[in-house]
């Protein structure tokens, strides 16, 4: 057994034994995954996944970034480069590559959700390792082939009870339908994450606004037909499913400007000849666009900063996007927010949820915001952060001053289906321990412990994102 | 009951124990609370405190913004706007409102504080609710009438020692005069705190200026009349018991401009058309100035900094300031604060206390700081930080640069009376267990830690702020 | 006795009992100390000590900084100012100052250090206080006098396999060419560190680089010339056993010019009135250039950015540098070093270690560039952080993301030569508590602690520092 039921409890036995209490009475509830990266054609077309190699390590960016630190070249992985003829390798032979170096992974999350997938979903329990690794492969293709791990069955499995993806304004989201007319029970929800039509700096964004003024009709040469069409797409989103919207910027900058000038800035930004400070200065005044739209339409927000994104320059050359090399820098919220906030902050018919990757912004900056604001709620740590220590730090940065009850629940973040219960299953494990701390410390009831569980569990991302 | 003996201790038995130990000989210390915000009117008239609304929520930012973040108006809770009628709510109507959501506070410092005020100043022993919120109303209204809860037997029943205000260099200490000529034992002293006469951006600065030089007699149209009207107001709160001065400042900036470049700048600031740079560089000039009046008067020198004040403009514009809208930013301090310490940090008639609201500065900045220059001491956690998780988090990451004696003891920094015990009882509790844990891992041994937490609980106050 | 065997580890007793078995696996391992500050002198001429005072407590800015702060005079010390007549103080006076004051480094790693220098080195078990001090100082002055107390009796007693210095490209290494020479098997080696050479705000920059000329006969006065002559440098170093330079810049700002671009900007920096932006720019530049010869030559590469040096002017100007007046402040990495990664940090012929004064990058920054760049390692915590917390720290919030196998091992980088069994002593056993916990919480196999501990002890740090 790799797997200990005790895992992540404090090692104090009184502590211990509260958290095993504790868990018990949500280890078995429903996932509510409100915010993730599925690929929604999975749930729609039903299709076996290919291999394990495929499914586990080459979409994973924290598996492959690890093994690329210690010198494994992505192309020895599988990782097709954007141009010339694409690598041919074998998934079996990435995958002993993989094996052999599993122990890079000690102490790392990843550890934690690979093991929970190869014992509670494969039945292995043993430690992968070189000598297995032949063997655990071929175990795993084996199932991969079998109607049990079929997209649809897994959700079921799972016992997903709603799992969201995140998608262009620009998607048919003909994935998402197929999907609902399709009679399967499953809860697969878009999500509205416009970046690619409000950040000018992204890859083919005049490109994108034209294809959004195609299919909406809207005249997107005017700043207002450019806003209508954003609200056209956020419409047929809502009808699809989605409750929630997302924005990942560079930084947490908002704006106020007047209409006249916002509308003078989007033409410079329509022109194309826009220098970075204007494009800052736009993606900042369509947060609070956005946010205006969410008081409209009451699409939950979301704002995920941040994020250093292709710091490798020729990795990024050869192999694009989202390959280990997005690194997290300082944020800051407290001026960046205030124009947004002046605005939409005191309107309860807004509910804005902040993600960091600058943990010091817990205790000082993003707790104190949302202890005070009733548009705002903390999300859950992000990225990096999603980790044992980084849930406890979270918990214990921010609970002393924003509470339990402006937090909003667990996101999984992930395009690795099979890691979803682990996620969730060490987020319960990880507040549990927390909670078992205070009520051991006697900063907090053993009953009252009862119910912020269930809260923390389900309770708040229901409330939140309205689901 | 709703306290525990135990409570804050650590989970361990061992370390437990030894901080139960460690409790037992400083929990019966007087209070000795040298940084505050009390009324002194109540010491003056001890009068009865009109209600439990009045008394324990209406005063409190720590409660009624945690409220306010989830959709509670202000004005339900019965606080006035600054203009128009007043709110008219019924105390108890309030009262039920924070019971009902008296889970909010789950998980916070504010709950460990009101518990400890029901169960050992009002003797109710069961969890506040909306099932008890009537009775435990009517119950702490009846004893708010008796004699036990006038300010001066509260005072006595804490085994305060001694108690500061904090006061604007244009109070007459009325109050405080007519504590000191009562004949009553209490200390109640008053604090410098000068920001509204060095802070160009405050609220009627200019004509404040115009008063101190009315109250002094010195002419302030002058840099030279100007110090000399401080140094008088100085010599006044001296003569009424003040051993300290306080200042609250955007940041840590200070300058050591020459004579006639600083006297420049006043003829600038009091212009009335300087701009923000020049303000902020008043500011700086101004620690600087303070450092040397309290190198030549000895009062020990107080510096807040790092709080973005009023940062919500509705709230602020209907109801005014300490609303619970006032939010931490990132702090520097060592290039900030170079040019005063460069003129007075050798100089050891000098006790400047540096408090932060950014928790990174402790063991990146404060503690290296506190544990090279004579002059600099560490206050204790501030404001959101003054919890238990925030209090741990200061030794842990200050004791190893600056020991335990380039600290000052704890200050409870509360306007709310009956929360100063459960205060100053946590801080003792956590100092305990942070020492505990240290004795059960042979980092100090245990005898030393029984001098340590004496001088953690009374020496070290009495000798920073000279009580 | 005043050393606890189970000091450091856990109080929980499962976590201890787990810890104090990976410890005893590693607790005699040989100590690699690749990174120090040790007199490279005392090896080569193996003389005794003068006595306690000069060995312990005059070369120890830890200890000064700290009796410093609390009012005593760098003179009352012995300490020399640079001009004037020097102090002269009795060596015993200066030693019952620091016995007096020995409680002000209660909870500092000094007193772990000096406690286990005082009993492992010097048999005395008790702790150290006024009333055994001119004991002390006999017993101790006694024992440096005996052969077992020279320097090279010392290494060999201290288990160390290899202890490297740190030197100046103009010094000539006689005192390293002597050892070597001197048929005796200690391994002392020198460390490459350019910064006298390379940053031209150092005193005696411009005299430094005709003498790096005179040195290697490489014409100074052209870009290429200058590169030549640190090239030619680092050969020596080489030659005479250097594996690794060492550079300790205000920030970690690099840059990446063309090659015209940095001659013309070597020409100003040669012509003496460079502006500070230019130096700054010249030191980024110079990273690179280092970057890119440690790939040529196979050194590998350290970097100390974030010290804001001699920050008391006074201090600095009566008594020198390293008087315990260098603070830290925040640091970048993240963009700040894009330009050099962008050129060398895939290249897996360099191994570029980092280190940080500011602990929130090493979660936000430092774990996730060395989780992907293949040239990236971490520095173990430097400095105000090597102790029993920073170390936890470090731990706690670079492994989930950078994992063991990006760190390097532990840096003693010491002066202090009796403190490098301490330092190593304390670095291992707050690893085999943090592993103890990963291990009594289910996130790690115990089978994989004892394989981890062994990694971190020795074979992390022979790898990256190639010895």
């Amino acid at each position: 057994m790799i797997l200990d039921p005790k895992r992540l409890f404090p090692a104090e036995s009184k502590a211990r034994s509260i958290a095993a209490k504790l868990y018990e009475t949500v280890r078995n509830l429903p996932i509510i995954s409100p915010h993730g990266h599925t690929d929604p054609r999975w749930f729609a077309e039903n299709e076996p996944f290919a291999n394990p190699t495929a499914l586990l390590i080459q979409p994973d960016h924290y598996i492959f970034r690890m093994l690329y630190s210690q010198g494994i070249s992505l192309e020895s992985l599988g990782i097709s480069p954007l141009h010339g003829t694409a690598a041919s390798v074998d998934p079996k032979e990435v995958w002993r590559i993989f094996a052999k170096n599993y122990y890079l992974f000690r102490g790392t999350p990843t550890r934690l959700w690979l093991d929970y997938s190869l014992e509670n979903q494969f039945g292995l329990t043993k430690r992968l390792s070189s000598e297995n690794a032949d063997e655990y492969y071929e175990v795993i293709a084996k199932k991969l082939q079998t109607a049990e791990f079929r997209p649809r069955s897994l959700y079921e499995q799972f016992n997903i009870e709603v799992l969201s993806t995140t998608d262009s304004p620009l998607d048919t989201l003909e994935y998402h339908k197929a999907t609902r007319e399709s009679g399967w029970r499953g809860r697969i929800l878009p999500t509205f994450r416009p970046d690619s039509l409000v950040d000018a700096d992204y890859i083919g964004f005049l490109d994108n606004i034209q294809k959004l003024g195609q299919i909406t009709g809207e005249d997107i040469g005017t700043w207002k037909g450019y806003l209508n069409a954003l609200r056209n797409r956020r419409a047929f989103f809502k009808s699809m499913g989605a409750t929630a919207t997302d924005q990942g910027h560079p930084t947490a900058l908002t704006a106020d400007l007047d209409p006249n000038a916002a509308a003078s800035l989007y033409t410079r930004i329509l022109s194309g000849r826009s220098v970075p400070e204007e494009q800052e200065l736009f993606r900042a005044q369509m947060l609070t666009e956005m946010a205006g739209m969410s008081v409209e339409d009451g699409l939950t927000m979301q704002l995920h900063p941040g994020s250093v994104r292709n710091h490798n320059r020729q990795l990024y050359e050869r192999f694009g996007r989202d390959k280990g090399a997005d690194i997290p820098s300082p944020t800051e919220y407290v001026r960046a927010l205030q124009p947004l906030l002046n605005r939409y902050g005191n309107d309860q018919r807004l509910t804005f949820i902040l993600f960091t990757l600058d943990e010091t912004t817990f205790s000082r900056e993003l707790a104190p915001l949302a202890g005070h604001y009733p548009a705002l709620k903390l999300g859950p740590p992000w990225w990096f952060h999603d980790s044992p220590e980084g849930m406890m730090r979270f918990r214990e940065q921010a609970t002393e001053t924003a509470g339990f009850y402006n937090t909003v629940g667990f996101n999984d973040d992930t395009r690795a289906l099979l890691s979803i219960p682990s996620r969730h299953d060490v987020a319960r494990r990880i507040d549990c321990a927390f909670l078992a701390r205070l009520v051991s410390e006697h900063r907090l009831d053993e009953e009252e412990a009862f119910e912020v569980i269930q809260d923390l569990t389900v309770n708040l991302v229901r409330k939140a994102y309205k689901l």
